[in-house]
């Protein structure tokens, strides 16, 4: 069908899914220690859920990653402050509580906020029956309108008296906004015999960028991991994944990303960094992560093609991956993969804005195994029909070799197109 | 007309002009010690003028600031071998040349983008009769195609013979690319009795991003400055104009700024720092340097709004200048703005993003007056109608003050619209 003629009917019909999204929604199996529900609040969708809530059993430890926005949202301070008492050994003895809503982020509601954010937490706390400080909340949706936490906390006691093994469809679905598609992946690994469930849900798919993506992620485990140990893997794996993609370079008030270990697996925690278990549980973990980093970069917003770029012999990985970003960052690459178009003079372009260390006649730019540019010059082996051949394809490797040091990292993004302006226009009415 | 017909009737006319166009081009007189001609090279455009050839008499001295991107182009970098020869006193007793093409950025073209210029530039310069090395050149197209130097060369014989006083529309023509309207600006000012002219011309509307917009930038004048001083007033100008404006965050490979000062005016020169003329004549370089980098913005590829953001209250001149290129570069924000919807608290999502010391409950957001948030909350007095109708203004002011100091920042930017894609998805075809 023509391209004006489809984007006409998107205008009229509303968000189609992302042509990018998984044929089926991912078979993953519940995490033993951890219960959920959802409910519609009517806050500010109808005909679906927007509250999640969920429970993890007593043993489990947390870790988790933040926007590092200075404007972040009142649920983001809470988590954060959660997380330090947690690590002084001051919450969690009861387990954990967990409460998401979709359609409002309660950022920029000043003390509003947080007295919503305590409301909340604390009628989520009275519905499980544990403290309401040892309940973790995150918000997702449109900045700076009160959130009406009474809605809310209204349907918690329901929620509480049908929780279920999780996390599942549902739970991914509730906290959607404009998501296309429900996000979730899961691992399954053996730890010294010892079968380990690792299962996580995501949404997001604008205001996605680093640090980190808007996003929300929560993933559990009933692995039996230390505290210090988990948080310090999931910094480390968080910038590999959720702080490597990029859809939009705007970077969200609200992005919050919980790990959850409920312990429940018959084993010993892992504690040290010698631990032989550690690399395993680790790579699991990883996987897990970035399938749903892929996830929301497929769901950015417009997205008809996912595009992975690959720096490297850059001066350091850092160096690498602001290089990444910067191409993948760029309106004018994203706007000529968006049309099919080899136009790889604006990745020269994009490395060098970066502001990173680069030699324009050492560059090496490619497009899947096709070598574009070599030497500061088009290569001589190009061929501009097998380039434009090469963009059709839904899924695109850019690779950038620097040849300047060893410095390597792996970047997605997707395309910018007209739908992205059509989605964000209008967003909020 | 309703949006979706006038976007489809744009796809197939080609670009129509610039919306925020002026009326008609400016009345600006020629500069003395300054000739100009223009010509068809037939490298790229038919039917108009693409190449621009320039003369500055014996007495003239040159500034110049240039994009700072680590894949700039071999015209860029010959200006900056020249002005470093110029300031070291080697360069431009016999006046100075300058040749400007369009279509073609000879960037990212290795030694044979050295050679295309040492080409040209030697060609000039025999049609001038003055030195080869003493000629400028800038390029501004597409990026990595072999620069046809010969087809260059052989108009410049024939524009030389006819050489006439500039600049004027003419010369604003031959330089544009995607551009929709010629743009140019002049003032006249008198300094100590004598009357002097500064006339400018520009060109750019794509991949415009500090430092500095993918524009080149010819003002002329026939004041009397010490080469030193006048790098300097450059220098600091450039922060405050063409560094404060962005469309899309793309830095091109090319930005090229040069000021040419005749001395043609009957003047002692302006040498120090505490000559008295100097304010007046730096006043009126900053307002024809303004007024060009306003029209850049204004002809912003798919622009239907100029937006200027006022940043006030933050730590510094420069931690303000970040914060307003954070909102003018967010996506979101410029998508929302082409949606007339008054969504501030994208705004919030830029200034937490600017990673500059901000403070969430001292912030205040305005549009135009309207104050739309204040100490971290909607503002009492917030009308959702009003803010709605304020958006559908061609122009539109953002006030931001951050209330933690006293550094202010002035940014200039456009809305983000299905154009700016139409226009990049197939630049090259």
């Amino acid at each position: 069908m023509d391209a004006r003629i489809k984007a006409l009917i998107g205008a009229v019909e509303g968000p189609p899914v992302s042509p990018l999204a998984p044929a089926a929604f991912p078979a993953i199996a519940p995490v033993p220690g951890v219960e959920m529900a959802t409910a519609n609040s009517g806050t500010k969708y109808r005909g679906r859920d927007d509250v999640l809530l969920a429970r993890m059993a007593p043993g489990t430890v947390v870790a988790g990653t933040f926007t590092r926005s200075l404007t972040r949202s009142a649920p983001v301070h809470r988590c954060e402050a959660l997380l330090a008492q947690h690590a002084a050994g001051a919450a969690g003895a009861s387990g954990f509580g967990l409460v998401v809503n979709a359609g409002n982020a309660n950022a920029f509601t000043g003390r509003h906020g947080e007295e919503g954010v305590a409301r909340v937490t604390d009628a989520a706390g009275q519905a499980l029956d544990i403290p309401g400080d040892a309940v973790f909340t995150a918000s997702t949706g449109v900045i700076g309108e009160p959130l009406d936490h009474a809605r809310i906390a209204a349907t918690l006691g329901d929620m509480a008296a049908r929780l279920a093994p999780g996390p599942g469809e549902a739970a991914a679905r509730a906290i959607m906004t404009t998501d296309t598609f429900p996000k979730a992946a899961s691992a399954h690994v053996v730890l010294d015999g010892v079968p380990v469930q690792i299962a996580g849900i995501a949404k997001g798919s604008g205001m996605i960028a680093p640090d980190m993506a808007t996003m929300l992620v929560f993933i559990f485990t009933d692995a039996a991991v230390d505290r210090a140990a988990l948080q310090e893997m999931v910094s480390r794996l968080t910038d590999r994944t959720f702080n490597s993609i990029t859809v939009d370079s705007d970077t969200s008030t609200s992005d919050t990303l919980l790990v959850a270990a409920t312990g429940q697996a018959a084993m010993a925690p892992i504690a040290a960094a010698d631990d032989p278990r550690l690399a395993t549980f680790e790579a699991a973990l990883c996987a897990v992560m970035h399938d749903l980093a892929i996830q929301v970069v497929k769901d950015g917003e417009g997205a008809t093609k996912l595009v992975r770029i690959v720096v490297e012999g850059a001066t350091s990985d850092v160096s690498a991956r602001k290089i990444g970003l910067a191409i993948a960052n760029s309106p004018l690459v994203k706007t000529a993969i968006a049309g099919e178009d080899p136009n790889w003079g604006r990745i020269v372009m994009a490395v060098g804005k970066a502001g990173e260390p680069a030699d324009r006649d050492r560059l090496t730019i490619r497009f899947g195994d096709m070598v574009l540019a070599e030497a500061g010059w088009r290569a001589p082996s190009y061929d501009e029909a097998a380039a434009a051949a090469y963009m059709e394809r839904e899924e695109i490797e850019i690779g950038v070799d620097l040849a300047i040091g060893s410095g390597r990292a792996v970047v997605h993004t997707c395309d910018l197109t007209k739908r992205y302006i059509e989605i964000n226009a209008d967003y909020r009415s």
